[in-house]
């Protein structure tokens, strides 16, 4: 029995009907050729189904001592494990568009799962257009975090599209030849880039957890960059209390134009990834009219997690990260945010693991006791959650099926409605945005406010053509997402139809040759409320169309 | 502000994770001649969202006042209805059959409301073979009972083929109509057939609820037939601790052969389902060489709902019923659950609605508080749950489509994990038998005991040819079921092929002429999980085979 830390138990404590803490989210893939769908489904489900012995924490459930939930925690085998209950199939109805995806992870996302029972599930989902299909899946924050979530992803599947993987992935065997394959192919750590790879270098270093206490508590009074949890974190829209009920929307771009941002203003590709959200927030809380005059504050979890590292389950730290949504000008915004990062991560910069996990603790400590009091919504530590998690940087594939996208589908929680987690995997970066569905009923509009956000700063940077911004914005309308009835998705025909001027039924697809260094091929697709037949095409501009590779039907 | 009574608070206070306290169902229809499936469930949801005002429980939400969930709770209005919250899209995977939708339903029905909202959901389901569709319900049992539930059904659909609701279902107006017809169309409450329906003529008599009480503590030391909560409940695999995962499955019966085993043996069709519950339990538990001396005891719940009541939520009863499994003879089973059925119905023999209803909440107050406890496990007052809800006696029509069957799906609880619940709906009795998934693992088996325990009644009360009952069991096998690989399901293949020879590739289609009086046409299915091609024939006796109108693709 593997005895929880404090970290993991306190997901389990903190959890409530109106706050489950899972993550997970769906990988898109699309059938090998000549695959039957109903088959391969059902192949892969058995050969998951087969495993001897399973690598952690597929076959572990939770133990709770004497003291219940407030005692000392601990990971027991499961051996009446019931494989059939935690793999399911699901279909989506018709006529099966991302639309129905997202409608039905937002629902899986929404319930509890069953403490008797290791805290995972998995959904194979049929009934997707263009021959392909998801899977979504969902763990207990107790039990995995994000970057342990990918090392999974990765023992699962291959490089190799003509490789049939023969044991069973949640196997120990397949944790094992995975552990191998880390050791054999050094560079794949190269691979996991994060904000905390370069801490990680420095994390053995003889550890001054006194001085990082003394910065911390200066930032309540001083004037330094450092943010720090409740520090002048502005009331808002997202700040509220929340419910049960999801919605999830997701959308991928091109790594290559976000990281183009990041470099034009000296800055990370983490550091661009949180401009283009500012931005987004910036937009929607300007058109709901309600801007803070105070800007609003994002966690980033940042990953403490050692090379190499498949055991701990949770290896994840936080840095407060000023979101300077109070700033008009692109540039100066990007600043702002750059500052407030280097001062977060120069906290932990002369911490070992252990002095930056104890740290963390303490310091997030007070939030953990405030959401069990009901006062997270009036004293929320931070307006959002912005989360980077580095995946494959290569096409992978699970049994000749192409990996098309890993879109993740995090936590919310109460007084923070909105999560913003990402992963960078081949040459794009797949955004899943997990909102209370109360509080924010129109999420998928974030959607396009990032792609505005995004457009702006590369403005403002000086890398795409003055006007192109414009152009781009209008394009973006066209693809596929959440929400059908919004303004966004009736621009989009219109826009179809003025260029391709089609027949009443319409079906627009606008076909693009990226030219950029991702050499990414995009498509978009808009399609009317009443099943579209007739075809029409339309050129666009690459750059500035946000791509869901899940849309591509290449 | 409507408030809650003690027992409607009940089911909110008593609800866990582990049992959640909802319930509900699927109906089952067939779609309208040329209809589009997606056109035509897009045009019902359309439909339902469409109300202006509507009835009860549909837009009110739970209000929790000062004190908590254990002070007084009310009901108001939901002034931020999302009624896309609570009508949703769903599909079976492939290929559709009713093993892929008892799954669904069984996930479904696992997961708790949400308390934040008016506590129901509605799932249309696609994706079934033969061109049908499902509608799985799910209400809060403090908000609706069976009776209410079968109302809201008669209200939302029409005896009538061509007629096209334009109102939603939902709506006041929908629930004025149905009160309107219920007024005009006065044999209407005859089909509210039911035990409790003879106790309601005695209702509004002047009571005796002292004698009442007297005569219940007398059943704890004297000899009579009445059977009370707690007295001689033996301990057996039904009555463990439960979690909160489901399994679902569903049969119906024709009613005219049910009918007749209790008409022979001089009861009721009550007491007729009871013994053929009673002998599959028999069966269930010798089965599992666990078969306890003391005989099982049940609680069936009895209706208080006066004719043409619409708006109490929970006008629900309770008698023990004597199941009498320690009884060999079924002639003898059978006697024995009919003098305890009448001593308790004799214990509300003299009662008003009112005093009744006070009677129950005495006798069952020791359980409501040893739920929270967790000892209704240690202590079950019932080995299980027998709920009998009369439904239309004529077949019913949703905008055309033929509602097939209402297989009900009801509560399970600490101690108690398994609850059959059935709906006399047309022709047929539809049985929903809900079971905690990690105690009763292979429930799909008790379609046939159930099968074969109506048999030995038939035989014993010499209603059926002596040899028919062994020919009957080997046919019984041939239906679609939750579980494909018991021996139930390889028996049917077999027994398809021994009658048909078919090619490698079998599918057993047995078709029966029904010459019952219920003149029900019957067919059932046989599939082998290699997705079959060929076809067969084979001819059986009507009478002895158990149907899911579902099945019947007539």
């Amino acid at each position: 029995m593997k005895r929880l830390s404090l970290i993991d138990s306190a997901f389990l404590m903190l959890e409530s009907r109106e706050t489950p803490m899972h993550v997970g989210g769906f990988n898109l893939f699309t059938l090998p050729e000549g695959a039957n769908e109903q088959e391969f489904l059902h192949g892969l489900a058995d050969n998951m189904r087969t495993a001897d012995e399973l690598q952690s924490p597929f076959g572990e459930k939770l133990k709770v001592g004497r003291l219940g939930m407030l005692g000392p925690l601990y990971w027991e085998p499961d051996n009446s494990l019931d494989l059939e209950y935690h793999i399911r199939h699901s279909a989506l109805p018709k006529p099966g568009r991302f639309r129905e995806l997202f409608a039905l992870v937002s629902r899986l996302h929404g319930t509890l799962l069953d403490r008797n029972r290791p805290l995972w599930e998995m959904h194979l989902i049929e009934g997707l257009q263009d021959r392909q299909f998801a899977v979504y899946s969902k763990f207990h924050h107790a039990a995995i975090d994000g970057v342990r979530s990918i090392h999974l992803t990765q023992s699962m599947y291959s490089a190799d599209p003509n490789e049939r993987i023969h044991h069973s992935p949640l196997s120990m065997a397949a944790r094992d030849r995975y552990l191998q394959a880390l050791q054999l192919d050094a560079p794949s750590d190269e691979e996991l880039r994060n904000v905390a790879d370069r801490l990680k270098a420095a994390f053995d270093s003889s550890g001054h957890l006194l001085g990082a206490l003394r910065r911390y508590a200066g930032a309540w009074t001083g004037n330094s960059p450092l943010v720090v949890p409740w520090q002048n974190v502005p009331r808002s829209t997202i700040n509220t209390k929340v419910d049960g009920a999801r919605r999830f929307v997701a959308q991928s771009w091109p790594f290559a134009r976000i990281r183009a941002v990041g470099k034009a203003m000296d800055g990370t590709f983490n550091d661009a990834v949180l401009a283009m959200c500012a931005g987004a927030l910036r937009i929607f809380l300007l058109n709901h009219g309600e801007l803070p005059r105070e800007s609003l504050k994002s966690m980033v979890p940042v990953s403490l997690r050692r090379p190499g590292d498949m055991e701990s389950s949770n290896a994840v730290g936080a840095i407060s990260a000023d979101l300077a949504t109070n700033i008009k000008d692109p540039i100066k915004r990007f600043r702002a945010i750059k500052a407030s990062m280097e001062a977060g991560k120069a906290m932990f910069q002369d911490m070992s693991a252990n002095e930056a996990s104890l740290f963390l603790q303490l310091i997030q400590m007070p939030g953990l006791l405030l959401i069990p009091l009901g006062l997270g919504s009036r004293f929320p530590p931070y307006s959002t959650v912005i989360s980077n998690v580095p995946g494959p940087r290569q096409p992978m594939y699970w049994n000749g099926a192409r990996l098309e996208g890993i879109y993740p589908a995090s936590i919310v929680t109460e007084g923070i409605a909105l999560n913003i987690t990402l992963v960078t995997y081949d040459t794009q970066v797949d955004f899943g945005i997990m909102a209370c569905r109360r509080t924010l009923p129109q999420v998928q509009r974030f959607i396009d406010y990032l792609e505005d956000s995004l457009v702006e700063l590369e403005e403002a940077a000086g890398i795409s053509a003055p006007g192109a911004g414009a152009t781009a914005k209008a394009k973006t309308r066209a693809k596929v997402k959440a929400g059908t009835k919004s303004k966004a998705r009736s621009k989009a025909k219109t826009k179809a139809k003025s260029k391709a001027k089609p027949g009443p039924k319409t079906k627009a697809v606008a076909k693009t040759k990226a030219k950029t260094k991702a050499k990414t091929k995009v498509k978009a697709k808009a399609k009317t409320k009443a099943r579209p037949k007739a075809k029409a095409k339309a050129k666009s501009r690459p750059k500035a169309r946000p791509k869901m590779r899940a849309s591509a039907s290449a």
